[in-house]
């Protein structure tokens, strides 16, 4: 028998008459007061936000909420079609994808500038760092995190809007400082238009919230959440997964029917 | 080959400088704007929240936000163990346990009031609507939807205090009548304590935001995905996975171990 | 605090130096000796299959790996493309969408096999058990699981080859006769042509072979499984996910750039 | 409007009476013909295994069916309690934990194997190979993958198993030899115990059979999703889930229940 370690949960527990969470009496002190974004600005923080964490925290995550007709949102609704009696199972289906190429990208470009500033109180070289991470990923031919977008070009309006939110709400720090550094000087040694996109505002701002590189793509998990419960509802009234499966598999096995016939 | 359907959505679309979600400007009309429980609520009904709508159903949510060491919360966990690199999974893994048994048995009690009331403007007779939920449930030898809680007796505190936002916000309709009225017909028919619980108040505060049966478990599913996030964020810091797995494992194995030596 | 009800497998355990699955030694009684089909038999019955069940067990679930360009497959490849370091993920959301409507509707026709037929071993009026069912789900306007092919038709071939390969082994039960019996009068009563479809030949098949309806739909669960894994491979090579996704988005959202210009 | 690129699949098509999968008729020359480990190893490599093939796939195939009480089993388990009507998203929910730490090893161990050995045909240095490959993981302070196990020491039961079983089917060629001279050598460097685990063997022995690196990981996906079905099963008869819930919560909110009295 191995040795037990204990089990410990601060997060939540009740009793008959009370429920509490992260401190708080649910029914007294949550309920009415908090809204969806500030509890989850509790749960990622251990406390409540002031009124200028939430409003520049819920930005973040709205932004996060609704991407379209995104691969997740195609599979939230494909698996939708196959069972409509389980819709937990079609958004998370829809989360699953939401890995290193789409959302996860904002964890990249957090830890990009976390690490190259352990410390926002200390002073920093933000041109000698952002030369020292451009050279780096130009060096392994790769991308720079939170910068380029295939549509929004020359700019995505989505950065400018939410540093704007930021600083007007006093957190103008060296984490956006120092993106915004790096998409000048990435522009310069890859020789094209690579705007601070939503992923890399998005990591500034939650480094200046200074929420963990590890836990920032949790904010498009949960945010997402929200925005493919809207894919199936729109899937219920209007429904596209059959029609894409249908074309999709008639024009991918064409070849194979032609040949056989 | 087939004849085409067309493929339509109304969530969101993009160009080059904007983005458009449910027909209002991302960057102009919702961030800085509208917080996470008001997009929430756009992306549910198509319609921007009023500060009544917004207090009532972002309480309604909340209340979904954190459950504590739920089933779920378990599962999000052990999967978080084996693929810390990829939250998102751990998440949606956490969300599939979200069917009848929990969170979705919110579902069940909205499709009964909503079926019982399908014209929120007419006139009801609630004692006779209640009488005949309360007798089909009985008949079948099942639960009603929405009432008794195992361990939140006598009172289930969320229901009072959710019913308590409503009212003060102008909610005070049918739906909530209806289901004070079965959970009083239970207690007498199935002759014990069966206080309306978080998932009948929010079953019938939903109902009086008119929003259908069928996407009511969607704002549970919403709800805790940032729960899940949160109790990824603690297993970081205070891991408890493998610990259960062990114990669970030596435990569940000791017949089969004592047996082989 | 709660008294504790005893936690215990019989699946599998460890010793340093040997594992034990359903009370065979892996290393010496499986490994070499049993296939993969062979291993799911004995998670599903508890016992090596004879040759014969080893035959159609086989059968059947190879039936169940591969329907091609399914909503499944097309949830994993978008799946797939967010998330390539997850592949299992990938996997997951495929198999998430696997419900009611397509592979979850072997567990309707296994349940309205078993529940005619309680004792495969007395005696039973096929025609009248036929003829109750199919009244049964006409007077609901629903359809009868297991037959009926929106494609396949007048024959599903699946249909006759698994029964002929159950036949050769000596499954020629009730459930298959029962089968038979229902879609020959279904096709009377709704009028038209409505084959055996392959989920309703390995609904009887597996209930010749003693699997309770519970357990039928994991068949078709592990055999996807399979499949999905396939179709990653294929989109390792030659990628599909963005091409559908941009097309879907383009076409779904032209009513809206066409307003919006 | 974008240039679509064609969309193409070459793993299955159909028509009215014929299912085609990976070249051969489903109903003529697969059903009954082949075992499901084998309809496997046609996924994941476009051939029918030989003899020798299939013996060897189906033996890593099999080890990896069933682990016992994993954490994805428990996340299966626990998932089950919740939603019991969607026995796809249970099995769902547990294979999205087989990432990095555990299944998902066996990728690192293959990509290790194959990154040293691109062309099996050609001659290697063993000595050399191992030596850099430990040197390389033992100088970042990285684990070797493939070998060592918390409980299978000195020796991991299935390695040299699995290992005779390859040799005696003619797959003893330099994946295999090179995995063990990394153990050998892994030993010597980190002075302790390291046997080749079942993950260092099917690396080894999967690239023995030539399957790319990226691919092998999906052999555990496949094999797992099988035990999982089982563990559904048990649990369906004999539950563990909420009792293993109820002791977490007890004892992990111990701590703040006593504070709150």
């Amino acid at each position: 028998m191995s040795i037990h370690k204990p089990i410990r949960t601060d997060i939540a527990w009740s009793t008959p008459s009370t429920i509490t969470v992260k401190g708080f009496d649910l029914c007294k002190d949550i309920l009415g007061t908090l809204s969806l974004g500030d509890i989850a600005f509790l749960e990622l923080t251990d406390r409540l936000p002031t009124t200028r964490d939430s409003v520049v925290f819920n930005a973040i995550a709205v932004t996060l909420v609704e991407h379209g007709l995104t691969p997740s949102a195609i599979a939230t609704r494909m698996t939708y079609a196959g069972a409509p009696e389980a819709m937990q199972a079609a958004v998370a289906a829809g989360l699953c994808g939401l890995g290193s190429v789409f959302v996860g990208s904002m964890e990249t470009a957090a830890r990009m500038l976390q690490e190259a500033i352990p410390d926002p109180a200390r002073k920093a070289d933000f041109d000698k760092l952002a030369r020292e991470i451009v050279e780096r990923f130009h060096g392994r031919k790769q991308a720079v995190p939170g910068i380029g977008h295939h549509m929004h070009k020359p700019v995505d309006p989505r950065a400018p809007r939410l540093f704007q939110i930021a600083t007007e709400n006093g957190f103008d720090g060296p984490y956006i400082r120092l993106m915004k550094q790096v998409a000048k000087e990435a522009e310069a040694v890859y020789g094209k238009s690579l705007p601070i996109n939503a992923t890399g505002a998005i990591a500034a701002i939650a480094s200046e919230l200074k929420l963990p590189w590890r836990i920032v793509r949790g904010i498009g998990v949960m945010a997402r959440a929200i925005g493919l419960v809207g894919h199936i509802r729109e899937e219920m009234r209007e429904p596209m997964a059959r029609e894409i499966k249908t074309r999709t598999e008639e024009e991918a096995t064409a070849h194979l029917r032609n040949r056989g016939s």
